[in-house]
């Protein structure tokens, strides 16, 4: 028997008008409960997983394994670590994983990602990796769920528990978790200094705080969901991190607004996806990477020149140079670039929210979806 | 000055009313023209492009590099190296890969893959993981372009002049060379035995008259195009290979009838893009690995319980098993399995010609997109 502890009142939806809205704005909390008690002397300290940096200095390749919104994170893990520790990453969809006779051995350093532990498809890639020899670490939300007992080691997201079917707390929780593993490896590799390493975890103990002053903007969004909930199609681009926000703030949309959405890597729209551009379709473009933002804003002139509606997603600093092409601008405290991630999915979070309680959609309960995915 | 060795006569529409389906028609010829010159006692040939064996055995990780067609061809290509050859692959976009100070070096083995071997974003890829010691491949279709001249070593697709903007034949050559590659390099491997090989090969010589019975029932689809071309969103769905397919059949009839369609790993379904799917919705679902066909019915049969109307692509000898979930039944010769895929394309190519058809789209050069993406 395993006690999970948590707070009765979280089942209950405390004045919310829906859990989803109240999981939102319970991300500050969440993101600081899984981060915070993980410091110690401006390091990643996980010591209470069992995880050391001799350890993390021997990992030579990394598979992440997960579905659905766990997927999207970890494409933001596998970008975070690539550049900071330097080490390979390939991402995988749990359920193509799992049939596909993979080339994994005991050299694979694998993380699986879900909310619940007990997500089908990624127990029996857990198992899979298992039985091939690799050593496999857990990012898991549920205390003694199947693949937090599975797993060699787990990293547990504090999110608490999360209600409505279209994860928000958990998905930042999981960015978090990535972004603290990242950075520890990053420097048990030696690709960051430890100057660096101090500077990038003071920062992401700032990310609660920036949390809190996106939710606070909330009426923005209820305002451009208010003039957009009548929507058919709607693309989400970006490059780099801000492809990897992109596809969750479209999935968030998809899921809960029954709003045909879709996401592309920037460059890839002329490719194809472009010729859906008329007259009035929206497009949310992400664009928080200051190294990548005059790459996409050739993007974005492409669509606006198709007559697209575009909504911008960007740092305070940035504005000045998205003001020209964007209809509508959201703005995410500054960060330094790459951590500017896990606060620029807010926005995004409760523009979906909008949208579906603007089109009286079960927000909680969008049809045909259940909250963990427990079968095949 | 380089001479292209093209029929004038390919640059005339010879009766058809578009490109696109005189290309599509061409493509039994094409792929014999890719194979068969490099067919040599039973094996695949690469003596005219400088690749011996005991090159590939010195294999250790692959990057393969592209955007828009070509990428989903890169799958393919990914799924079957790692199957047969047990080489890593890592497929990158284009666009993406040039900006990320992507982990490449003297030990990798880059394709490139573009038709027309003047992709912006792809020509600056292939620099990129030059200027870091890797060899590359490119895989490219016009002689002398930009990207053969830059590549180490060029494996020319053999599909000929291609002018409709939605590439058909140019990709199922891409397809073809993959294969050509992948079961070369299996061998010098020893991922496959001598009698393997041979029987693949001989496989792969069979795909031109297979393409040519798919063709002539082109009515079929002619008839279902009718029945949907009025649909506003279309999913494609399958698992392993076929989910490679799904992408490149979604990406088909999203560029030339204008209808927002969406490719999904199976097992991803229920991970939020199920939400979507409501009575009468169009669902294609490629079914032709029979390896996964049974994981994958799962997956149908949640759709079909939603009222979704299902078109199956499948071989011959797996309708049986599909008959009862299957509003729609389009076949493809039998293969062995994994060598199905170039065929199972082509109905999806002629299904998303006849609905542009029917809309009234300028087929062959649909709004907003070029043939070649020489911008970035």
């Amino acid at each position: 028997v395993f006690t999970v502890e948590w707070d009765v009142s979280q089942a209950e939806k405390a004045g919310y008008p829906h859990f989803m809205l109240k999981e939102i704005e319970e991300q500050p909390r969440a993101l600081a409960d899984t981060l915070n008690p993980r410091v110690k002397d401006g390091e990643i300290n996980f010591d209470e997983i069992g995880i050391d940096d001799a350890m993390l200095a021997g990992i030579r390749k990394i598979t992440i394994i997960a579905c659905g919104t766990a997927y999207h994170a970890s494409y933001v893990g596998k970008y975070i670590i690539e550049r900071f520790a330097r080490v390979p990453v390939e991402v995988e969809i749990a359920s193509e994983f799992r049939y596909k006779n993979p080339i994994i051995d005991q050299d694979n350093f694998v993380i699986v990602v879900s909310q619940s532990g007990e997500t089908a498809d990624t127990i029996a890639a857990l198992r899979e990796a298992k039985s091939r020899g690799a050593f496999v670490l857990a990012i898991a939300n549920v205390v003694g769920s199947t693949i937090a007992r599975e797993a060699d080691k787990v990293l547990y997201t504090r999110a608490g528990l999360e209600i409505a079917v279209a994860s928000t707390k958990a998905y930042t929780t999981q960015l978090m978790a990535l972004y603290m593993f990242a950075l520890k490896l990053a420097y048990a590799k030696g690709g960051i200094t430890k100057e660096e390493y101090h500077t990038y975890v003071a920062e992401l103990q700032k990310v609660p705080e920036n949390a809190e002053k996106v939710i606070q903007n909330k009426e923005l969004l209820q305002k451009f969901a208010y003039e957009h909930f009548t929507e058919h199609s709607v693309f989400y681009i970006g490059r780099g991190l801000d492809y990897a926000m992109a596809m969750e703030g479209s999935l968030k949309l998809k899921e809960i607004s029954y709003i045909h959405s879709e996401a592309y890597a920037g460059g890839e729209l002329k490719h194809g996806t472009i010729a859906l551009v008329e007259e009035g379709t929206l497009v949310v473009a992400v664009l928080t990477q200051g190294d990548l933002i005059e790459k996409c804003l050739s993007n974005v002139k492409e669509v606006t020149s198709r007559g697209a509606v575009v909504m911008v997603v960007t740092q305070e600093k940035y504005q000045d140079l998205v003001k020209d092409v964007a209809d509508k601008i959201v703005t995410v405290p500054d960060a330094i670039d790459f951590e500017a991630t896990i606060t620029s999915i807010i926005p995004m979070q409760i523009f979906a929210y909008y949208m579906s309680v603007q089109k009286g959609c079960d927000v909680d309960k969008p049809r045909n979806l259940a909250k963990s995915v427990t079968v095949e």
